[in-house]
């Protein structure tokens, strides 16, 4: 068969079928982690290494696996070198979704139909560099190719949004850009840079940060701001969702402490936690804000990586505690409260799928509306996409599912949104052909042109 | 492909074979929730959304995840209304287990071909209840109908067993209605109502339950009672199967405090539930009755639905925390004892499958005889029962497996034994199809006999 | 389709292909539990009973699961009466991989191609044993037979290895048959036998064990001994790779207690055991020595049949804690201290594939190289290795994997590897097929070949 032709993993008439029916709605990117300054500077790229390589830790593991010197993966070998290395690493991920991507970028956006191995590299990096010297490859072209009309970067509390703000007010780039408030920051006390951030954040908000209470207004003020520039989603991760009540004087001692620059204990640290999100949860259901939670990871493992080129570097891996019990009393105790807002559940571990999907089935309701993420980083592949979609569609309503996010730092990275396209409709294809579901096509079409996109724009409020 | 057709989930000609072969089978239905007064009693149903929608719960979480209002699930909405509010809902649970089982219902029970929808439901619903209101739907007649030989229903050891004497005793009704043993309230010390079972529980047994000592002779006499009745399987249901072993004093001293009301701190409780199930194994192992134990659900996640309406209406889902070790223990502490009886494991999360496969080969001899129960719940659907045989297969005899059971509250749940009929026939059909297994159809014929009815009776005993 | 015929497990053009690429490759078996010593002595066997049921507590367990009476299995029952016994139970066994290796042991040694059965039993005996009688079923003749090249033993660190080196000086035999290092008796002290095994250590290193340093320098002075006779690996199993870092003085104190007989708490022999793995890693490390970690065994469940018959007789199962943040902390440790040696994971537990596979890519740079092992034991069947093929493919190289062991202690079980290459080509043939990796056989050739053997011979540094 034709390598990675147009019936691309479309393995029947009826996924052939559904797929053109989806695959020219708009991409409605709702978690990524774009710079929102790149892309209002719009400046053009120096050449295909630096598209690809540049801050992509996925290739970056692969190319270490291989066995690659870090020198041509983060260090000071040239962009060609380093293109040549990922070149020559390519051919041995078989399986691995990077094959795919690679080649339905080199495909989708610059026309070149070859595998790129050691033999094919020189003349794709020369045809792939000539193509971006010319127009048509800053960050707001290669969006605008890409279909996307929306999208909503990753942003810290503290940011002033100076650059959403000028995409907003640029009637020359009709793309939603819109801020999502993730105070990963806010969650780490005790850490490097804590104390210096708690600064930012009480300039930011006009507001005294000293005592716990203080904190919570000027995160508050924040995400008022945020809501006010557009912010429709939140965004937080954790190896698992922390639940240990605590007292209101007590919260108010354990934070003193930390902002003294002290160092809290394990059983300290999960209670500030815990009513740290529980305060913001009920934020973000009065302002009508998506609180996504990413569940799973363990960052930061090598300890030596870390010290030398820092976080986000391909360090990060599965965690696999148990995650269900403290997940489910934290929703009820919201619940209870009555700031449950809606929430996006991501699962890094592909153990916590089906007990984090009946558990979302327990707070479903016609006011609330839980829904499963995307499969995640490590599962964002064949394997785990079908997953995913399969984990859903066995204890959840798969026709209500707001489908999928790129997650990435990366320009090209839009065509894996046809790759779960793909995925989606070869999926209900089969169930079709199957009969295990009629040939109903206007109720397909509904359901694959929903998830595509237009389930999350009526999920997040967004309208285009 | 002729939607839901003869060919439903069969898909090479061996599997199409061996469904014919089995097809037929009376069913042995050793684990339901059915009441055994309405057998008894006999009463016809006012229509499908009595019949489909009363008690399902599985029905109702989806509906929730859809946004459906709760007035159209558990509410004052009118039974036509709810009816029309699942036909709503159920196009989009495409590849949900649901779909397939509602549609089975329709073709076995109603003659109805076309898929459910907001088009189709008037319609449906006529002709539903015009079937209903004419003889042959009272549950009886379903039964009947359904070709089922046997059933077990689930029972408190304070409960009389009326019904069952009196099904018993009707020699209009052949089929088999055995009780069984399931001491719940038994287990949850402290819980609203222990109190209470437990005074019920004296008057049952005419036994004194102020001891440990006392709680287990009142046990023991109403399990004598239960096997008198006919009764071959006993049920529990754990997040995970306790096992902290106390001394005889210790006990005493946790059951006086629990008896009077106390509330047991997690230690005391789970000494309390290792004595009291080790105590109960013995006793089935006396009269040899089979274990069934439920490992891994989490109930009543939402304590502002269960205030509101209950347990048992789509609040719980599943754990996640880790059981093998303790689960060894407590098996090995039985098998040193003399004291292990037939055992059945369901697993509700499947990262328990392997894991419990794998530990119920440990204790396996001539003498007891460790099953791995089929797919349970959260996991009642094709990927679900496909990994469970294919679990069973890859760690153990699949051919001594004993089988499917709905663990239904519904009359119309028994196509789920031709779903897992054909889902068995089809697993068994590809390994011949792909040379995996020899084209022995006299050994074949026996294997899914066997497993659709056959080894179940033997194994708990029952003849027709 | 034909019973294990030419295709079988090759489920396309392109599989068939690949397959006859890898099939002459020699094989390198480095993690095995054959006897030195009954290959240096290369006596005959008595019977197909003796080479098949003698110590394979695999097919132990399912003639156990299937009620086979413990006298057929590892009683006084004659060999033919168990031959019998386990016709009788594997008719049964379908779907499991012993109804697979069973059959592949028949077709390849003796050319039998009738699928074993009660009916076929007795033709089937005679024929075997006719041909067991007669020269080339001695060890070396089945191992040169199966084309093996070379082999890693499992050795204890007391071994004299005697039998390695005389092999090794034998010209009449090309086979590599190396030693590795399995310390476990160190990992227990309180255990039956561990102040006696220490008394072996010292002899055979010559050093005193009376202190932690002692221990220490005794394995050490091993290591060196064994790396000398050709020993490229070493071996450990835990439920979870432990990480508890303690101080110097501290460890003595708690060694000095087990050196006493005394029993060491929880905490204690954690921070034992992780003090001596780190040590032994560094060791490795510095002789080039591979470490290989078994996670997730939960061993000698049952008591009763541990007293009766002993370790290793098929009452092990697999573990279910979590296993990734200690894991990650012992690693990042060694990184730090610049002690990481090459590492193998297996996994017992499927559920630990991805956080180990992830984790182990936290720790890839081109000094070290951390491989995930092929699917171990409960795993070794089509779904496991297939899964376990996928899992590294999703999130690792692929085309670097060092590939299959038999982990056996049989001499017939090297058509594992001849099933293992199958399912390999099978599904990089189902790549290419589906479009999903271009036709380019050069590389495809290189990559089966590669993980048939070649990869591994590089990684272990043995040349042929």
């Amino acid at each position: 068969m034709e390598f990675m032709g147009q019936s691309f993993l479309l393995h029947s008439e009826t996924a052939k079928r559904l797929f053109e029916l989806c695959r020219s709605e708009p991409i409605f990117d709702f978690h990524c982690h774009l710079s929102p300054k790149e892309i209002y500077e719009d400046k053009p790229f120096d050449n295909l290494a630096v598209l690809w390589l540049g801050g992509d830790h996925y290739k970056w593991r692969v190319m270490r696996a291989f066995g690659t010197e870090e020198r041509f993966i983060t260090g000071d070998a040239s962009d060609y070198e380093k293109f040549r290395a990922w070149a020559r690493v390519l051919p041995y991920c078989i399986g691995n979704p990077l094959y795919h991507w690679t080649h339905l970028e080199l495909q989708r956006y610059f026309g070149i139909t070859e595998p790129l191995s050691p033999k094919t590299a020189d003349k794709i990096w020369e045809n792939a560099n000539r193509q971006i010297a010319g127009p048509g490859f800053t960050p707001r072209s290669i969006i605008r190719k890409s279909n996307v009309a929306a999208l909503c970067t990753t942003d810290d509390p503290v940011d002033s949004l100076e650059y959403h703000r000028k995409l907003a007010e640029d009637p020359g780039f009709p793309v939603k850009v819109l801020p999502a408030f993730r105070p990963d920051m806010a969650f780490t006390p005790g850490a490097p840079g804590f104390t210096d951030w708690l600064r930012r954040l009480a300039d930011a908000s006009a507001t005294a940060v000293d005592t716990f209470r203080g904190l919570r207004e000027a995160l508050s003020s924040r995400i008022g701001f945020f809501a006010r520039m557009g912010c429709v989603a939140s965004d937080h991760s954790f190896a698992s969702v922390p639940f240990r009540p605590a007292a209101d004087g007590e919260l108010e001692r354990i934070y003193a402490k930390a902002y003294g620059g002290g160092k809290l204990d394990a059983c300290e640290l999960e209670k500030y936690q815990t009513a740290l999100l529980t305060y913001l949860a009920g934020e973000y259901s009065r302002h009508n804000i998506v609180m996504e939670l990413h569940i799973g990871a363990l960052r930061n493992n090598s300890e030596k990586m870390l010290r030398e080129i820092g976080p986000n570097t391909g360090y990060d891996s599965m965690d696999d505690r148990p995650v269900a019990e403290p997940l489910g009393r934290f929703l009820s105790s919201l619940e209870t409260a009555g700031t449950l807002p809606k929430t996006v559940f991501y699962t890094l571990n592909r153990k916590d799928n089906d007990p984090v999907v009946t558990m979302a089935g327990n707070f479903q309701s016609s006011r609330t509306n839980m829904q499963f993420g995307s499969a995640w980083w490590f599962n964002d592949h064949i394997d785990g996409m079908r997953r995913q979609l399969r984990d859903l569609a066995n204890n959840g309503v798969l026709g209500n599912f707001i489908g999928m996010v790129t997650d990435s730092r990366s320009f090209l990275s839009y065509p894996r949104h046809e790759y779960f396209r793909r995925i989606l409709c070869d999926l209900l294809g089969g169930f079709v052909e199957r009969g295990e579901y009629p040939a109903d096509f206007d109720t397909l079409s509904e359901i694959v042109r929903g998830i595509s996109g237009r389930n999350a724009l009526r999920y997040f409020g967004v309208s285009l």
